[in-house]
């Protein structure tokens, strides 16, 4: 979110993260741009050689390159030569553009139960709720319309936005930000059929969320059903995800938007997971495992890689024509062995 | 969610179950776990067999097994034998971990119309609004920050956790639970094209819920476009579902997260429906059918069965290579045709 | 969404409409309903063909009907002959069922910084928040509970259901409407990896709506990273849509429900995306192009046309024949070019 605007001389902006200066060290810098986008007073970068000839046309004050590349020589602007440009790019960008601070106190609309501990330097936005026992520790921001449940626990520096909800019991840890709409908490989707009918099983387990966790808008984390739901340092979950009860995610894992995670599947740390993949319930995926967007999970994976499974899209006439001979692809595989003579296979997963 | 914690003597615990005790009686129990986390205070249970050696090292107080099955001379705790003992573990964890009980009265922050009805007992939170001409029943309980619409009706015991939406007209029957974030009765997608824009038509309908519903997190219900949407007893949803305009969900079906439903479509009694399945409009799907998880349905279901239509997932390599020749099936299998000299199927449904 | 009811004399709406009426021009129409829903007092109507013996029982005062079709002569009512009945359909629902109009004026529960500026026929309702620099225009509406960041436009007859949130510095245009649950504006999923860890990059661009949009209940439209995220006019949103950073969807653009689109992805104007697609980021698709239900789209479309993707559902046996022959779909083409003699596949974009 756009925040105050500070300004950098660009000898002290190479200085601070570290990067080969080529140019002109006390051009003022005040943000960060796209190379087209960009004026003398901003920051670009050249991260995916696909954007060079962006770079040759850029206004851009500076741009951070790869070390080892070259530049174009019609761009007029100062480089900034890094290992990461797409890093330096982030840490500048972070300096320049800084979160707007947040004044402490607790507006008056907001109603706190009085059992709730609320450390002085933090702020709590109007018509917040906050219930019995929960700990809002130094630094925390709750957002307008806020719930949080008696006994929670919000560590220090985690930012809440407008309308998040924190049921009972769930522990949050350290810088970690939640956007709008997200429910941490909700019972998990634990049923036993009784013949007629479904019967709940009560979800006695919380939501423990590590420090340094991202949570996007409208994404929820059911509790656990008798152990807790983890989600452990440093993962980032995007919007529009749903993950179910007793599921752990390992650290630094990051998942994109509108993904489905079914219950009580652990994810190893440092995978990364496509966006609209979904996972099924009760699974183990290796640490390090990547997916791509779309995928359907159905399995454990034992041995970190990349996999897929989608659908390749194509003309609606085409689709229709192959898709009617995939419902008789077994058949079709019968009748190439017998002219063949191979021996069969059964099992999806083989 | 946790609640108050009750304790019981195993004997009457047995005897409320129904289930047959080979143990200590006198023993208290004070709450489920899982085997591997239980204590001697904690009853457990084994269902799927898979778990059986959790249960020779468990040091659960007792523990719920199948009627028949043997259990392992390891395991020091009591037995309680059952025909479904995953059904009376529901039961037991229902007894031991109560919901906790709200406290009746509307708090001074909310906004309630003075043309609302409030039974006395029902508990409205702060930040509440409650439009003109709704009705909330006895012992129904609003959490903070929900808007309940004019003409709205909230049956008796039902509860609804904070920051739930109900638009005008709506009706949600006795003993539902909706989670955060549900939003029920928004306008379902009804559009006309113009030749250059599309123009509203007005959703007239309602939605109508049953008694002992369901609504997850984030889940969201379309009223009709000109009749209801109707949620029929004991559908159970489950988080991020989509629901569209003037479909109808049959009594107990239960429906996995992240599943959307076009409008118009109706759905039988006592379906299941796996996790992140989509379901087009204008459909009908038989009483008793069961979707896998992330299965696309495109056209009506008049027979009960269990269907399926996920791509299988492999290591990206392999899957690239398949998908490839995925593109050209129909090819393939017309070359196949010219080898054996069978005839060709052509359409995607057959 | 019901709101006030109002009558017309059938020769009046067959007036405005510009529809020729065939029957009795003084009888009073109160409302629209479907054929089989319909009393006398009721406007009907047939788009449809496969609904055509509906009509013939129907007790509807009035139908719509296409020029040139045939209506059984069993049907007692009024005739419309109008060139598209759905349409015309549309517009008298409107002027039959017109939204509730909304009382101008902030209720005193709502908490609006000083600096914000609100049309007085703006209506803001209990529990709003509005930040500073924000504008309201003339007869907006914004339902209780919404949160209006810093530096926020909304545009003249834009309607807010509640429990919307627009963060800061967000534009919306005219006539738009935001059903509940909506977060515009939250950060796009902007990380950089730095070796161990996640970094993040602050997302400094804006989403800015244009007029005449629609955003769905619990649909996320994310800022962008540097540049805006824009939603050009007149752009139908369903439920549950997840739109990344930086996306650009051209005007007159309907996308339906539980659609994910990742970043940077362009879309072009009047397309048609169907409901649970999902489209990969940084593509573009040509204006006019069709996209079915549940399609996976991983390539930019150059050319308009209809696309599909999704897997042919089949009962469970018979896809797990199928699906396990997928898994060697292209070793079966390996042998059956070994039996005929032609080149090979390899790209699945081929």
């Amino acid at each position: 979110m756009p925040g105050r605007v500070v300004s950098m001389r660009l000898g002290d902006l190479a200085a601070v993260l570290e990067v080969r200066l080529e140019g002109d060290a006390d051009r003022t810098i005040i943000g960060v741009a796209t190379l087209r986008g960009a004026n003398p007073q901003h920051l670009g970068f050249l991260s995916n050689p696909r954007y060079r000839r962006d770079l040759a046309g850029s206004a851009a004050g500076a741009v951070l390159l790869r070390d080892g590349s070259d530049c174009p020589h019609e761009f007029a602007g100062a480089r900034l030569w890094a290992q990461d440009p797409y890093l330096a790019f982030a840490r500048a960008s972070r300096m320049l553009h800084p979160l707007s601070s947040v004044e402490p106190g607790v507006h008056p609309s907001a109603v706190v139960d009085v059992r709730a501990s609320i450390d002085p330097s933090a702020a709590v936005a109007p018509h917040v709720v906050i219930g019995a026992g929960a700990v809002i520790a130094a630094g925390v921001s709750i957002g307008s319309g806020c719930h949080i449940g008696a006994g929670v626990h919000i560590g220090s520096g985690t930012r809440l936005h407008p309308r998040v909800v924190v049921y009972d019991e769930c522990s949050i840890g350290e810088r970690c930000i939640l956007h709008s709409g997200a429910v941490i908490g909700a019972d998990g989707f634990g049923l036993a059929f009784n013949g007629s009918a479904w019967e709940h099983i009560p979800q006695i387990g919380r939501v423990i969320i590590g420090n340094d966790v991202d949570v996007g808008a409208n994404t929820t984390i059911d509790r656990g059903a008798l152990e807790d739901t983890v989600i452990e340092d440093g993962v980032k979950l995007d919007n529009q995800i749903q993950i179910g009860h007793n599921c752990v995610i390992g650290a630094h894992t990051a998942v994109a938007g509108c993904v489905g995670i079914a219950g009580s599947t652990r994810i190893g740390a440092n995978c990364r997971i496509g966006g609209a993949s979904m996972i099924s319930g009760h699974l183990e995926i290796a640490a390090g495992t990547e997916i791509a967007g779309g995928t359907a999970i159905t399995r454990s994976i034992r041995e970190a890689g990349v996999y897929a499974s989608v659908f390749p899209f194509m003309p609606f006439a085409q689709w229709r024509r192959n898709a009617a001979q995939l419902r008789h692809l077994d058949e079709l595989a019968r009748r190439v062995r017998a002219l063949t003579g191979d021996a069969p296979s059964q099992d999806p997963d083989e």
